[in-house]
């Protein structure tokens, strides 16, 4: 939680963090100010202290609202800057940064960089800012970083803004469910009232709707894959596939917030009309694999081991997986779970990049998502729910939602 | 223009391209895949080779559809990698890396860095290469970068998606036009049939609905400020605010192709019922200096002129502008120009960080946007049309739509 930030930072011996970029679509800086339409600003947070916002005076509105302490970028003279660095935006820029700094009152020690920005300028201001700044050591951390520690555990309030991101998502999938139980079968296919059709990219534009509808944006799509493509994990679905009564489809969604705050992620698999045998059965391997791993989630236990007991589930029901040919694509081929919260994939880890710092607390918010594949046999089933650990310890789904692969058709 | 990129590599002395991150919101990548579901992909890009896409298998179908030349990042043994780094994902990953560009060929020279990603976790990543590559040189380029430069002219394929993603915006414009007409006025404010005061957040969630069914994202949201609000450049309007009948509106509008492609850019400053005079002077001012210097557009000449054009003709008229006080917040406070494309602002530059390289060319396209702030007055007008510069000279407007401040109430 945003409470733990000084005690990390003094365990990796960090003296401030340093935030770089826009205020929407960007968990570093979101998870400071909230989301607001504040661009190119700059946040420093040094150690036992209250975080500062430097901000675009053109912004200054948005960033009153944001509740922090905040300066205005103008207090400094960018134009006298560039000027004088003959035109080199980077060193004007790096310049500023290292007004910043010191208006901050860093003199010395060590500073974490973090914030989505491009890559090689976040590097072109770092290496000018070392050059600029030498008594100040410029780190950048990786994968479980002092902020995204922070953001493993979630407190009250975040627990309750996913809930209710997870309650519109769930809204939405429940339409989707509706519209195609409303459709009929013709030759095996799915069509609506004059006989066309339904496809993949008919649904996924009602998504789209429904979502906006719901205040909800969708920056990464969803994934509505039949068949084959649900056979292959993010195989987003080909728009003109046409839905083949009893074919199974991944149905994976995960909206977030309007302006980039708190994701859901959420995966059913559905059957329309019937289900074949062999669908139905791989479906009960996952569901039963889902069930157990749900059952056997424990607070304060290491991430790691519930991917290496779905690895052992699967591979006892005769599966293929990971733990035994990391590279295998069919079969159970990726992570079992992931952390979920202002990025869709967070800590706590669970699989490739899980660590002993990867463990299940109070607060943690994970999705458990087992899925097999088998894209020659033209099949995948996941099933993926959001989960919150209580404080007490008790496991709770954050939106529980049928897990069934039937979807009836309501005019068979 | 694409084409243009080893050209402008050997003229800095680049040897090859480092793309990180998703394909989805991350030009830099998206300028080489399109909009797909790849996800923690490395494009390389060697000078006077085509790029190649390294991909997680799980994403091999969006990959492929990306029609680049494709190698799956399982050939390399990630899991091995990580188990002798120690669980060290800094490492483990720049090792990964580290197979990657050795697989491209890459042995020695200068390597720039770019994608969207956390800033903390490039630098870590670079860092780390550059001690595992010391034959190699990475560097960070800044606001007039190769890919950046590149992108600043457009070929007729970008600009027709350009154009497309404009004719749905300004569908959405009109239909918001409509939908504040056909309300009625009580008591100075703008009421529905049911004499409810229309609040400015119901306005965005019509917005944000009809982005939605045209297919486009908002990821940065909308600008629909009332009064004072439309005074500061950037307030995005408080969702409670009421419309009074009068006040000046400024409506700034600027999403992007689903999943992050070619954005748009468009305002208007509009008044319900009637125009007041200060508001109707404000205005004039402002359409005549967007009329003038639309007029004086001339390709392959510098961007800065216009900027220093604009605040001329302000000044003229006896508004304060940025060129007599940098830190202005009335009058004209901000840059006239922006390039646009794969970001909503990119190069060409018109003021602050413009240089010399910023230059009105064959495919540029631009937004044009003075404006006048007076906040304390409660008023502020903008006007802003994106153009395209024909290869012939001709300037032309994207998407025309009539500039009128005035919507009539059609029920008045």
């Amino acid at each position: 939680m945003k409470s733990d930030l000084s005690k990390l930072m003094r365990a990796r011996k960090v003296d401030a963090l340093l935030v770089l970029g826009d205020a929407l679509h960007n968990p570093a800086m979101v998870y400071f100010t909230g989301v607001t339409h504040v661009s190119e600003a700059v946040l420093i947070k040094p150690i036992d202290q209250d975080p500062i916002l430097y901000f675009n005076p053109m912004e200054r509105d948005e960033a009153a609202k944001t509740g922090l302490e905040t300066r205005s970028l103008n207090t400094f003279d960018f134009k006298k800057l560039f000027d004088e660095s003959d035109q080199n935006a980077l060193l004007a820029r790096a310049k500023l940064l290292r007004l910043v700094i010191e208006d901050a009152g860093l003199k010395a020690g060590r500073v974490a960089v973090y914030g989505l920005r491009d890559a090689g300028e976040a590097l072109g201001l770092v290496d000018t800012l070392r050059e600029l700044m030498p008594s100040l050591e410029f780190i950048g951390e990786y994968s479980h970083t002092i902020i995204l520690e922070a953001r493993a555990t979630k407190d009250a309030q975040e627990i309750e803004q996913m809930r209710d991101v997870g309650q519109r998502t769930i809204q939405v999938v429940d339409q989707v469910r509706g519209f195609l139980a409303s459709q009929k079968e013709k030759d095996g296919l799915l069509v609506d009232a004059s006989n066309q059709p339904i496809t993949v990219e008919q649904v996924k534009k009602k998504i789209f709707l429904w979502l906006a509808e719901q205040g909800l944006d969708n920056p990464h799509g969803t994934i509505f894959a039949p068949g084959a493509e649900g056979g292959v994990p993010h195989s987003g679905g080909s728009p003109d596939a046409q839905i083949r009564i009893g074919e199974p489809i991944v149905f994976d969604i995960y909206p977030v917030q309007a302006g980039g705050g708190y994701y859901f992620d959420f995966t059913r698999t559905w059957c329309i009309g019937h289900v074949p045998e062999d669908v139905q059965a791989l479906y009960d391997d996952v569901r039963s694999v889902y069930t157990t791993i749900m059952s056997e989630l424990k607070i304060d236990t290491l991430c790691s081991i519930y991917q290496d007991r779905t690895c052992e589930l699967f591979a006892a029901m005769g599966h293929p997986t990971v733990a035994e040919d990391p590279n295998t694509e069919i079969g159970y081929v990726h992570g079992l779970a992931h952390g979920l919260g202002l990025d869709v994939h967070e800590a706590p880890r669970f699989s490739r990049e899980a660590t002993d710092k990867d463990i299940l607390r109070a607060g943690s918010v994970v999705t458990i998502e087992p899925g097999l594949y088998y894209p020659e046999k033209g099949m995948g089933v996941r099933l993926e729910d959001a989960v919150v650990v209580n404080a007490d310890g008790s496991i709770e789904i954050l939106v529980p939602y049928p897990l069934d692969i039937l979807i009836p058709l309501e005019k068979a």
